[in-house]
């Protein structure tokens, strides 16, 4: 189908003035020339794994293979410049899924000026498997890492956690214009996406930090899913808000001296809350009106 | 199996002067600030479709998914800088797995001093998968498209061609020191990568170019493995050598003043044939000692 796929492609993908050759060579000419450095990342999804071609539309699922790779972007303070898509199709209807699976990641990157600069496309056997490179600049006012938190640091999250599973995990709104305004305002220390829990993806900017994360229960922005799933099984709105997978939120490490401005900075349109702070003991430390306890496997969503 | 394994590769990437920041965070960070325009190309591969682990070595998987990446931006006469590759690995004996696909991708790009910044890795119940993007720069004598032949041209192959799946499709060399060498020293008008059968290829050019493009039979340099095909099935070598799939050679449109020259320079280690021409009547012709025919159909092969 390749030959088809790309006279559509040729048709249907936007043309970017970053693509000085689109698809439909052997590879693609990005203008990257006179630029700050390149950030890149990508994200392999599929069938059963990270979605369900079942149950979600197309359009959701492309939408989700590149909103996962912009939201690793944003956590790094970059900004999303292009991607290149690769795909395996299941031979039945490969023509219509892969139209819209690229309806889906065209409208986000166009909403994000993304260039989509190629990719590859295959049928299989096998089940639906959506593979994005996402490549960003680096902002002026330098890229966030997991490493550079300090104790004392405030940890704030965007956002509500818990419960995606409901939807959002489909529906992934990337952070990131939040992280470019809050880049820009912000001595933030260290960053990551919430990927799969609060509770495991505090624990991995604790580690490259080389210090705690100690989260306040009573804190955690718990998501309307979360109450919702909550009230489906056997546990509480907090334990999803802090363990599901799939929330795509960020998780700043951020000095306490510019807390109370970045709290009160009405200028996002996305709620940021202290959930916790960097302490020096090592390891994800848990508080609430008990007192604080060490936990030694956070929970969190692995897909393995 | 995420820890872990970024854990692994952390100890067994090599560190690259082009890694500003290495796998393990949300995303790599690569020095492309005060370079030349980026070349981006993907490629996807899968157990069945494009290799078979059961009778392949992980090794030499590895090596063909990250050379097929190279050989495409050896079409484009760029040079290979960095990539970042995604696996879906079946659950069992993931990890090893994993770590020998690493072996045969990491001596290859060490080979062409390529940085691997990162990717993902997924384990599933369905059979291996793997997504490279490679990234290169442009050359400073500019890139090659499949587009600009001119009639008169004359078409050049690198290497000899057919019987790929004796071997060849796994231990490809890809031809970049050849494309980099061919870049500066002559005006190449055009050029692809012999991916799916120097005929479809020759064809795809000859679309690119909006020309026509004769093939002389007589002249196509035929592998050894083409001749052993040959003595097996009941296609004659130069069939194989026209249509079978993935040499990974490289096709070149040469002006005519320069291709006794080109076919002369001895400090290539790989032979260059000339085997046809750029026609003004559109579309594929062979020619052979009874004439020149017009093929409607390129033979190649297509995954799909």
């Amino acid at each position: 189908m390749e030959l088809e796929f790309v006279d559509w492609l040729r048709q249907n993908i936007p043309p970017h003035p970053l693509l000085r050759l689109g698809p439909g060579d052997d590879a693609a000419i990005l203008q990257t020339a006179g630029r700050l450095d390149s950030v890149v990342t990508a994200d392999m999804l599929a069938d059963g794994v990270h979605f369900h071609l079942s149950s979600d539309t197309p359009e959701r699922i492309g939408h989700k293979a590149l909103a996962v790779n912009l939201s690793d972007l944003a956590a790094m303070a970059a900004i999303p410049r292009s991607c290149v898509v690769s795909m395996f199709l299941p031979r039945a209807g490969a023509g219509e899924l892969g139209r819209q699976l690229f309806r889906g990641i065209v409208d986000l990157a166009v909403d994000f000026d993304v260039a989509i600069a190629g990719g590859d496309t295959n049928c299989w056997d096998g089940p639906l498997t959506i593979g994005i490179t996402a490549i960003g600049e680096l902002s002026k006012h330098g890229p966030w890492e997991r490493k550079g938190a300090k104790v004392g640091d405030v940890m704030v999250v965007t956002g509500e956690l818990g419960g995606s599973i409901l939807g959002k995990h489909l529906d992934v709104c990337p952070r990131v214009r939040e992280a470019l305004h809050l880049n820009q305002r912000f001595d933030v220390h260290a960053a990551i996406d919430i990927s799969d829990g609060l509770s495991l993806d505090a624990w991995r900017l604790a580690e490259a930090s080389e210090l705690g994360v100690e989260l306040d229960l009573n804190c955690v922005p718990i998501s309307d899913a979360a109450v919702a799933l909550a009230q489906q099984d056997g546990k509480t709105a907090v334990q999803h808000a802090i363990s599901d997978g799939e929330d795509f939120e960020l998780l700043l490490a951020v000095p306490p001296d510019q807390i109370e401005v970045l709290l009160q900075d009405d200028s996002l349109e996305i709620s940021c809350t202290a959930v916790g702070r960097c302490i020096a003991r090592p390891g994800l430390w848990y508080r609430d009106e008990e007192g604080s306890c060490h936990i030694s496997t956070p929970g969190g969503y692995r897909h393995d």
